[in-house]
């Protein structure tokens, strides 16, 4: 027996959702039929009003719902510093731990031979653009310690150099409250090779 | 700072769903605004309809878009058994399993003086009006095999008792495929008290 037709798509868009399987989007779909129709819709609601109000900063490509976004938009904020993260949740992730007070760049994603994604799908010209500005003086490249990042770091240097007076890399090493026994080798070489004087 | 107000409402509504923390609504909702707002648009769409279209079985209170449900209108179907459920879902996961090909009844909860669910809360009576049709033979107890759904089997006897030829109880014991290692001692105790005779 198949299920209800409406309660069968239900289970299918929400398993497209990332890390809902079918079983989970079942049991979401249950969940919300549990529900009263009106606390459903209000999710229903939630979702368009998102697609339909969330739109990318003109200037650093990140999510908003006003133009430009409230970091670009906020004279408080530090605006000689861009730091450059490849997803817009990046940018989420960093306000929220409180370490950056300047301007960001969304590149929307990193360069990817294997998936296809050159240079030229990511937002480096609007990047460029935004440093004729002079008063910006440092470009901080925070794509991920991976693969790509690390080649997207890497790309980005060789089209900045002589644009910006400094060009700077978030630090890796061992992560805070990690375990020398639990870290990968590529972690511990970085590690050692970045080491700091130490002490007096 | 704060997220943009209806990305901020979305994670919100997200994370109300079952399995769903506040950090994987984030990412839900990233990878929905990551989509075309049509695509978001979809989801919103589905879980809207599933709202309103999807009500109980007026017969066995299971999940519908029709009345009476695909199931108790199927002729094909054995008309004389009932096996009596916790849960909606408990209903399509009986289905796919294809164990049984009479009705079913979804009593929509077990008995739980924990949570202040007394039998009165419970599709009861109904399940008493229904065998009123003297078709039935058989009541299947099919509530889980937890103290609650245990309380509501032995509950449901005590009612069904003199109203129906047979009472079952779903068999317990070690489940197919599992490891006398990892069985807990009740399942232990239950597969070696409901031993069957084996062999000639």
């Amino acid at each position: 027996m198949n299920l209800p037709e409406p309660l069968e798509r239900l289970i299918e868009e929400l398993a497209k959702l990332p890390g809902v399987g079918r079983k989970s989007a079942r049991r979401m779909a249950f969940a919300l039929l549990a529900k009263s129709p009106k606390e459903c819709q209000r999710l229903a609601k939630a979702i368009d009003l998102a697609a339909t109000e969330i739109q990318h900063c003109e200037i650093c490509h990140g999510l908003t719902d006003q133009q430009p976004c409230k970091i670009c938009g906020d004279s408080r904020r530090e605006h000689s510093r861009i730091c450059v993260v490849e997803d817009a949740k990046n940018v989420f992730t960093l306000e929220e731990s409180g370490v950056f007070d300047g301007l960001y760049h969304v590149l929307g994603g990193a360069i990817s031979p294997m998936r296809g994604i050159g240079p030229e799908m990511l937002a480096i010209a609007s990047l460029l653009e935004r440093l004729e500005d002079k008063e910006i003086t440092e470009v901080i490249l925070a794509t991920n310690p991976t693969l790509e990042g690390e080649a997207t770091a890497h790309f980005l240097t060789s089209q900045l150099q002589g644009r910006v007076a400094r060009i700077t890399r978030i630090a890796r090493g061992m992560p805070s409250g990690g375990d020398l026994e639990y870290a990968d080798s590529n972690t511990l070489a970085r590690a050692f090779e970045d080491r700091l004087n130490f002490g007096s």
